[in-house]
């Protein structure tokens, strides 16, 4: 693991924070934007403001680091990310000592009413070119509620369940960034007491609290990446929203799983936060019992502490928090998962998206949908000003956002957000 | 439908024609090759010889089609078939014209020993940048005959077989041209009679023999595609052999679908014969008992007659031919699946795949699998000289063919091979 300078808690920038930010001088995440007439490009965050990496990098900040010369007018990270961890980490700690309060490079505070621009200024892009996309299914309080609720309350979880972590490939092509609106879906779905399907919009739109991870070194086929190489494959974590239809995803999903009712959209926030950046928040994982094939045992804090939060913002409303989780719930952790996709020689690529799966704690609060939230739709929960839901409907805004803190520190994601609008008329 | 010229079965070329080839002036599909020095670039292919179509484009022969500079020094056809359908289709016309016997462009003859490479000179490339890939399951044979072996034999079809075309998605980054050789998956398995999962090389490799279908258009999100426009959003086909471990499929998919199982190797032929020059071979599907949901409704004839074989060569052997299929034989047809995978408003784009499912027919000698074949094992087949295989063994060939053949003209799609190579030792 790279050690990185910019993690210290102590650092402060001469940029000012509300003390609220998700985007201290700890984080520097990455992403894509626009803005004036510019054409996307690359940028980091501090604050309130979004910072120009290719003005840095003309003006001769980034020097002594190698860097091809329009690295930073890229309109994806893939080509950044290819570059390795040594150059992308050795970027984030100068950026961490160009912003540093006192520091040596106090000329960079001269350039800074050029270089950082305010976020409401500007246009977030989709920060990646996604080839494949892996949902995994790691969380233990999830699979057994979903259990409980569609097989056997007795024994919710399949035997397969805790011997490797469970997934499917989604869709890479219909992944989204925040503030981009999800039409509901139409689609099949059969009504329990009737003969034959219907055709129509579906009634039952689910949101699915999730966290992604973006791989960032690819591995050959044929050639697998252990538990302990792991972390060198991960450049950094996103908020992901696997928005689901569960009434077609009822109908449709024996033997071969969910197909139409999850690949209409997927909802990612802007910012991907480098997993250096998330060290401070790294804790042990839940025991694992029974005890799991060696090519998935691993030692040490692989899982992470990130607070995680849904809200619903129901048109003209404001939003509502229904659901408080955290990523460290998780039963598997990524470099299980890892580890597991690649066992059998598949190759990833940089750029490539491994989803949790939804997170659900063990609170009825802290579970990550709505199926779970409502418990199938029975049990509407509350709004407040008279509102319920027992699924998503029409005009809702549905907000996720998360966070680590540690030593006084916050580091967070900001926000993976999408308004729901009505479905295509047939 | 694009009304081309270049399907006239009178038509013959100047170019010396086995009676067997795959690849007469009737055909004319797309690859891409390199050869001696050069970086892979886009061909055509008549008999025996692929076609250079960057030096008839330099040389001016596409005068009058709207094509960029360097259209066919692209590393794959997504560009060219970016251009659309109108611009694809004018120039497999043009070189039907150039290539054709007793034609005026003669000046094309004289050019024929610089843009006619034999095959046997070039190296083949997977010919598309493919974003997402679908696989359906689409032949009420195999999924009949799957149901006997894994659930019911007295009612083997699932509920929603009948009502929609069941699929799901599969690994784009591990899809492979014929002759890439596949490496046997290690993965968890169960035996029946264990309590624990074990970890080892995979017992039971095995083939899929589908065809599949290549977006020529894009579709927006929240746009569907329906059954009556499905034809111009399909560029043409490539026979593809879903490689699978029936061992690991069947510890791991339940609930969410096959994932280890498939993702480790694809193998696609290198043509991509276009869905124009598979016109003639066009005959009604079979009848869909009970009656569809109107986006599924279709008239017309939408199922091709594409005679399939599969061929197992052991090493040190002569291939032995094991299952003769159709395509003909599928119950849902290419434009149903598209309308169906886009009609909750699903993006498809250039280069995205969608393969069949594996095409069975009713005689156990047309069944598109070993599992199918050697009913699981149950039943090896003979490969003749004491030879027998219940699965695929290390040191097979799998060799995938298929062509229509209608008013003596015989049009087909080379081969999808692919040698099973032993596991990495953990």
């Amino acid at each position: 693991m790279y050690q990185s300078r910019a993690n210290n808690p102590r650092l402060s920038s001469w940029v000012e924070l509300d003390s609220q930010s998700d985007f201290p001088i700890q984080n520097l995440p990455f992403g894509v934007a626009s803005w004036e007439n510019n054409d996307p490009r690359l940028v980091s965050r501090i604050g309130a403001f979004v910072i120009d990496l290719n003005y840095l990098h003309e003006k001769g900040f980034f020097q002594g680091i190698e860097l091809p010369k329009d690295i930073f007018k890229s309109t994806v990270l893939n080509p950044f990310i290819e570059l390795g961890k040594n150059t992308t980490c050795a970027l984030r700690d100068r950026l961490s000592i160009l912003l540093e309060d006192s520091t040596d490079y106090a000329e960079a505070q001269r350039h800074s009413e050029t270089f950082l621009i305010l976020e409401d200024q500007v246009q977030m892009h989709l920060p990646l070119a996604i080839g494949d996309y892996t949902d995994f299914y790691s969380s233990i309080e999830h699979a057994t509620n979903i259990g409980k609720m569609l097989r056997d309350a007795s024994n919710p979880l399949l035997p397969n369940w805790r011997h490797l972590p469970v997934a499917y490939h989604g869709r890479s092509s219909s992944i989204r960034v925040s503030g981009t609106p999800v039409i509901r879906p139409n689609g099949q779905t059969k009504l329990a007491t009737a003969e034959s399907p219907i055709f129509g919009a579906s009634r039952n739109v689910d949101f699915e609290l999730e966290m992604a991870f973006v791989i960032g070194k690819s591995n050959a086929l044929g050639h697998p990446v252990t538990v302990e190489q792991a972390e060198e494959h991960i450049f950094g974590l996103m908020l992901f929203n696997d928005w689901s239809a569960r009434d077609i995803q009822a109908w449709e999903y024996v033997p071969l799983g969910p197909f139409l009712a999850k690949n209409f959209a997927s909802t990612v926030s802007p910012w991907i936060v480098t997993l250096e950046a998330l060290e401070p928040f790294k804790v042990q994982g839940p025991v694992q019992d029974p005890e799991v094939l060696s090519y998935l045992q691993y030692s040490g804090a692989l899982n992470y502490d990130i607070k995680l939060q849904v809200a619903i913002q129901p048109a003209g409303a404001e939003p509502s928090v229904i659901c408080h989780s955290n990523f460290k719930y998780m039963y598997w952790n990524m470099c299980q998962q890892l580890a597991h996709h690649t066992v059998n020689g598949c190759n990833m690529q940089v750029g490539d998206l491994c989803a949790s799966g939804t997170i659900s704690g063990h609170e009825p609060n802290s579970f990550g949908s709505m199926m779970e939230l409502s418990w199938r739709g029975t049990q509407p929960i509350d709004l407040g000003n008279g509102l319920t839901r027992g699924y998503i409907e029409d005009g809702d805004t549905v907000i996720l956002s998360g966070y680590g803190r540690a030593n006084g520190v916050r580091v967070g994601f900001g926000k993976a957000s999408a308004k729901l609008l009505p479905a295509v008329q047939y």
